[in-house]
């Protein structure tokens, strides 16, 4: 019997909450995980000391309702991302300081200022047309996505102050160059996660709150009430499905029955599976376009966060890598001092083929730049580059190329018989997000579960 | 013993010409090929009188020297494509006839002819200075990296028809949208063709010279000379290396042990092979930017080549699709007559979903267009689908999006290892062509050659 049988691939966000949806609808789920732990882009980390601290995805925020339900559900709770005290702004090396409030702006020239709030101004509005179902369907659509995101920035600011924040916030966003994807794909994200000040922003923006004892305690406790249900360490290799049934064949050999699969694996490596019948060339093609971003997330930890008591609330943006951001990512005790800096883009791919010992002195040395030479001896540093990680080969999560919305949308969300596909890059609202993971995973469990027999 | 024992992965031209170079350099060869048949992405159909024609890959022309050695080598013939008569040229809806010499300009008004003029003499200018083993030090590589090459073509051609006749030079040589790639890959990919009156001339072009009996013979006859070494049906799934050799399984489940592997898949599909251990960020992220062109080539077949006739040589160049390129492809003997058409790029996507019996139809429309009523009624149509197939996932080759050969492009040709990497897309010269395939082909195994105890 495999009428209600339903095999979830990938225990991330997407994953763990379609299965949870469908063992509420009553079906009998089996969730496939290839790593030995939960979690997916998410993963929990800990200093010497104890202190958890989030190696992936950390921060919700407002307008992320189904993840603020969802903690709550789980009994877990939230705190509020350290924004005392002023942001670090390094353009065309000059510092500036800014309040931490939303909507401060950097102290820049009068040109420069004019420049950056028009083309904040050009591409909300361009965004806020964009169509989140059928972003191909937008307005000047072919246009806009056969141009790179890169392309528009120079078209829409004039000064080279203006471009550089634009091209930092690009790649803390997308932990992509802005010449690597769409324009398209760059408004449509913001209009997905709201509009761009949302997604830069920490007070009522993307990065506002964080989860006590840290987010992978949202996957840790969904799968905990699944139990067995989650098979950790079983990497799936083969997808085949015939009239009556879904066969998936695991590395070890295993095959699984059921009725309907759903993949929440990222793009790039759900279009490496092998699936018998192979899959539609739109499909195929379509993943063949969705890389995956470049990011190394990394700490360094100090006694106390030394850079409160300079009126610095840890966080930097700079046109100068090769971490161009940080944040404080102490635990609410405040103690330890925990700096957090990424490596994005092309410092992340650059970085990742130096030795351990050049990179932590490469974080530190931005650190101490940023901070001050109380940064130059933390006592831990950690990092996770997830470039490297085989089933992720990169993070936050996909983007879309030039010319893939307007030739290859369609295809994004579209079963091939008894495959769903699920995950961050799926959703509409909130796309490439913890929300975006969780509300795509839960919309297409109550689609597999109409079909249930 | 596994000293000298290479294992080359995939038949095609890259494949089997490494295999030749190591067989006669005194090497153990085995060459594992997913298909049931030789050649990749050169494949022979037949018509319904027994006419060989290809289904995939055909032309060679001037500068391709190692195929036309190879070709002599193997005891083949090449006879010139058929390029009598004048060449139909439709833009904006209008037609005009070119005499089919090389440097012949069809007939525009003035303002689009200059236009013309001047946008090939910039591209071809620009194409020349790109360094063809490392185009990311071209000079403004990251700027002509950071934008689209329809961005190029908007910025470079000022008419309609100018941009008309880029983009669907374009199409026909990557059977992409100028929408898709770089700027910098389309000037590099000239270049390492010769420049962009080479890649769309016959006469003295890439479109030259056919093989007689069919491309797909140059396979065949190297393939039959590798004997047994060549195993069809065999497709790989996974590559572990260690110190002292490297382990290939195959879907089957045997393992083949060897000194030395070549992969010769297409990017898309190298990067989908597992790897232990896993492969360095920087290769696979570098695969997850390469995708597959899109192209489905197809015949209508007729008793003679009525064309002929009518002083028109079979070749199209339209912006009007979904065939927008054509060309005569009948026998030397001219019968029976073969018209060829792409349906390429997103003209190629759409139709991929349409019936057959649609596609079919939307072909032979396009050829009643071009060469009027007499192509109504073929005798015979027949089509590949290059998308659809599962080991190739799109012809002709694979093109570089924005940002991907200024941030990876050294991982290209680099070793991981045991593993090396060959194929069309590897070559320096000729990129993309069958020539390349050949050359890169011979030049891995070479330095495979150098490495065996």
């Amino acid at each position: 019997m495999t009428g209600n049988q339903v095999i979830v691939i990938g225990a991330g966000l997407a994953g763990l909450s379609a299965a949870r949806h469908l063992v509420a609808g009553g079906a009998d789920v089996t969730v496939l995980e290839a790593r030995d732990r939960v979690g997916g882009r998410t993963e929990g980390g800990v200093t010497a000391d104890g202190t958890p601290v989030e190696l992936g995805g950390q921060w919700v925020g407002p307008t992320q309702n189904r993840m603020y339900e969802l903690i709550a559900e789980l009994g877990l709770e939230t705190f509020p991302t350290w924004n005392q005290g002023q942001t670090l702004i390094q353009l065309g090396g000059k510092t500036s300081r800014m309040a931490s409030n939303r909507g401060a702006v950097p102290k820049l020239n009068p040109f420069a200022l004019a420049d950056l709030a028009q083309g904040m101004a050009r591409f909300n509005r361009a965004s806020a047309k964009v169509p989140l179902t059928e972003p191909w369907r937008a307005a000047k659509a072919r246009d806009l996505d056969g141009q790179t995101f890169e392309t528009w920035i120079r078209r829409n600011l004039r000064t080279t102050t203006g471009r550089a924040y634009f091209r930092v916030a690009c790649e803390a966003i997308f932990s992509a160059e802005p010449t690597d994807l769409s324009a398209l794909h760059a408004l449509f994200y913001a209009h997905s996660g709201s509009d761009l000040d949302t997604l830069i922003g920490v007070d009522r923006g993307a990065q506002q709150d964080r989860i006590v004892g840290g987010s992978i305690r949202i996957s840790e406790a969904i799968a905990a009430a699944l139990g067995e249900r989650v098979r950790l360490s079983t990497p799936v290799r083969r997808i085949d499905q015939d009239d009556t049934s879904v066969q998936v064949t695991t590395r070890h050999g295993e095959v699984i029955e059921g009725s309907q699969v759903i993949v929440t694996l990222p793009p790039t490596l759900a279009g490496r599976l092998e699936y018998g019948p192979a899959l539609p060339s739109w499909r195929d093609q379509l993943t063949q376009r969705l890389p995956a971003g470049s990011v190394i997330k990394l700490y360094a930890i100090y006694p106390e966060p030394f850079w409160r008591a300079d009126g610095l609330n840890g966080q930097a943006a700079s046109d100068e890598g090769p971490i161009k951001v940080t944040f404080d990512n102490s635990p609410p005790s405040g103690t330890p001092g925990v700096l957090m800096g990424f490596m994005e883009a092309n410092d992340g791919r650059e970085w990742a083929r130096r030795s351990l010992a050049d990179r932590r002195q490469a974080a530190i040395d931005c650190f101490v730049r940023y901070f001050g030479p109380g940064a130059a001896n933390p006592t831990e540093y950690l990092e996770r580059d997830w470039m490297g990680e085989e089933f992720s080969r990169g993070c936050y999560g996909a983007h879309f190329t030039p010319g893939v919305w307007t030739a290859f949308g369609p295809a994004l969300r579209e079963s091939v018989g008894r495959i769903h596909w699920a995950g961050a890059e799926c959703s509409p609202v909130w796309n490439g997000y913890m929300e975006g993971a969780v509300r795509s995973g839960e919309t297409t469990a109550a689609d597999v579960c109409t079909r249930l027999g």
